[in-house]
């Protein structure tokens, strides 16, 4: 194979054709003490991950802590607003923080399919050491596996993540009570059709691009200011369907939704039309909503606005029939909200 | 698809020939819910898990926390001594076991194949909880994608896993110290033969069994004995030859090693030599080195082998020549043990 240059279509960089990941490359030994060392370590680099032990000594705060995780096996790797790294880290930072916990340190755990471009991969890890910082946590230790062509699609990851709970407090859906403000910090569906539109190479005029973010600022800016929060939970597979389906059933609650109040931007809306999708069962790697008394929504709500001014107070539970979600439509109507079945949009995160 | 009773002969088990994997089982909807409940949950099931939440809320015992990961992509799924499921108990049992810490929580993460059995997946799971038992460990939450057909193997999973290191002493490739001797807690390569004789379904007389086992018990006999452990490591990919090899580069010592005390099983050795392989470089799943400082080496010695007559001290470490692993020949001779290059058997583990 010549040393030439060649252009790769799939990341538009240079790379070199010989760069390619072998399954060598999983094997432990030097092959893959290399690709540690020149791929991940050099993206992760903190002195945790550099002791090279099977696993991370940590000193984790006093308090409880919170332990998460996600595989994410998203296609295409790179879509507008983001990328599978990208989404890895905020994916398993978005979690711990529904939990009400402050993300500190996470795990990288890759499957690579023999073949993938090593540059590729670079382009991924630096990803998740941008979107690391962004969201204040360290990768601190991790794994590789190569598995061969065609039983993998380029790369998949796991990521799993600890976080310290700061507050003597609970977060959880078991605190939802009747009464409680539902608030969405943003427009929803933006994540999914950013993830179609990369994939199907649809002809949207202008990308819509995926609203994938750490959720823990805006969830400490509300712990901060004393709000009594009673429970989070981000809208990602599913999308806002799912979560509140999901939430009425553990609470024994009925939740009661303003369709009108769901902010749906207007090229989202356009999209989910052509596509014959409902932007309410797309999925967000951006979005939450959270539950809190009534007396505290609107203190609540200009935190979440200062952030994004999408945020909305989008309905309340109310002791009606457990489990149930109703939707006061725009044309005066009111209809259940069911969970969605299966699948809308598969590998979306 | 009839509903007839078939023979599925990749796990010997009669399963509904419509119970496979579908992609809808990883949308986040009712599918989703369903198989968490009725595959994860009914065989996991433990209070934290039901919490139902985005993570799982820890009271880790105070001091110092260790965290590690692990994604497991052993082909075949099912072999002598153990399983996939098995295997990535043990795997991440063991990376917090060669800290020094006692297992605690797990995480389990699955990347399943659209197709599928669903029977396959209950079997890996019900093996899951059972080493997960023998280990001592709850796995306290989890997360399931499904990517399609010739996209991945069956399943992959990962686990990640906390621990707590009890006592006030630190095990690390730092504290190893010249003239500690170095010990293994029995014989070698027996998982890396396991797995390839039933991938090539090789015709060995009697099966080799997997070494597949939690490490746990062992290095906690250690430490309440008191011996004052400088470090352990496990021999997984890249065999013996790989883990001897990385701890002289990170301690700055020279190994010497005597051949003829490493204990490998006359069916190993046999299969070996048909295959032209070199045991020292076969994967173990329940092998480790442990390095003690002379004094303590016969009664850590006694310890190991009132769990395994096969354990013997191999070696020591010297002030030679920092990296540096000789081995001393059953004819006399000294060769230099190099770290293997790449991949000798994909996806051991």
């Amino acid at each position: 194979m010549s040393d030439a240059k060649t252009f790769d279509l799939s990341c538009g960089l240079p790379i070199e054709n010989h760069a390619r990941i072998k399954l060598a490359h999983g094997g432990g030994g030097r092959a893959m003490a290399r690709l540690i060392e020149e791929v991940f370590i050099a993206a992760f680099d903190n002195p945790l991950l550099r002791e090279g032990h099977d696993g991370a000594v940590l000193d984790l705060p006093r308090g409880r802590s919170v332990l998460t995780t996600d595989s994410f096996v998203v296609r295409p790797l790179f879509f507008p607003g983001g990328d599978i790294g990208s989404l890895a880290i905020n994916g398993t930072v978005n979690d711990l923080a529904m939990c009400g916990a402050k993300p500190l340190y996470l795990t990288a755990s890759f499957i690579l399919e023999e073949g993938l471009e090593t540059e590729i991969l670079r382009r991924v890890v630096r990803s998740m050491r941008t979107a690391a910082d962004a969201a204040g946590v360290a990768i601190v230790t991790g794994d590789t596996k190569v598995v061969e062509r065609g039983r993998g699609d380029g790369i998949y990851i796991n990521t799993a993540g600890v976080g310290c709970i700061e507050r003597d407090m609970s977060v959880a859906p078991q605190r939802i009570a009747a009464g409680d403000a539902i608030l969405l910090n943003g427009d929803i569906g933006r994540h999914g059709m950013a993830v179609m539109g990369a994939r199907e190479a649809l002809a949207f005029t202008t990308p819509i691009e995926s609203d994938c973010a750490s959720l823990w600022h805006t969830v400490d800016a509300l712990l901060s200011a004393n709000i009594d929060v009673h429970c989070l939970r981000d809208a990602t597979r599913g999308g806002l369907s799912a979560v509140l389906n999901e939430l009425a059933q553990a609470s024994g609650l009925q939740f009661d939704i303003v369709e009108g109040d769901i902010p749906v931007s207007a090229r989202v809306r356009g999209a989910c039309e052509v596509l014959g999708l409902d932007a309410m069962q797309v999925a967000c790697e951006g979005r939450f909503v959270a539950l809190v008394p009534e007396s505290a929504a609107e203190r609540a709500l200009a935190i979440m606005k200062s952030r994004d001014d999408a945020a909305r107070i989008i309905g309340r539970a109310t002791a009606g029939e457990p489990g149930l979600v109703t939707l006061h439509t725009l044309i005066g109507g009111r209809r259940i909200l069911d969970m969605p079945a299966g699948e809308l949009l598969p590998r979306i995160c």
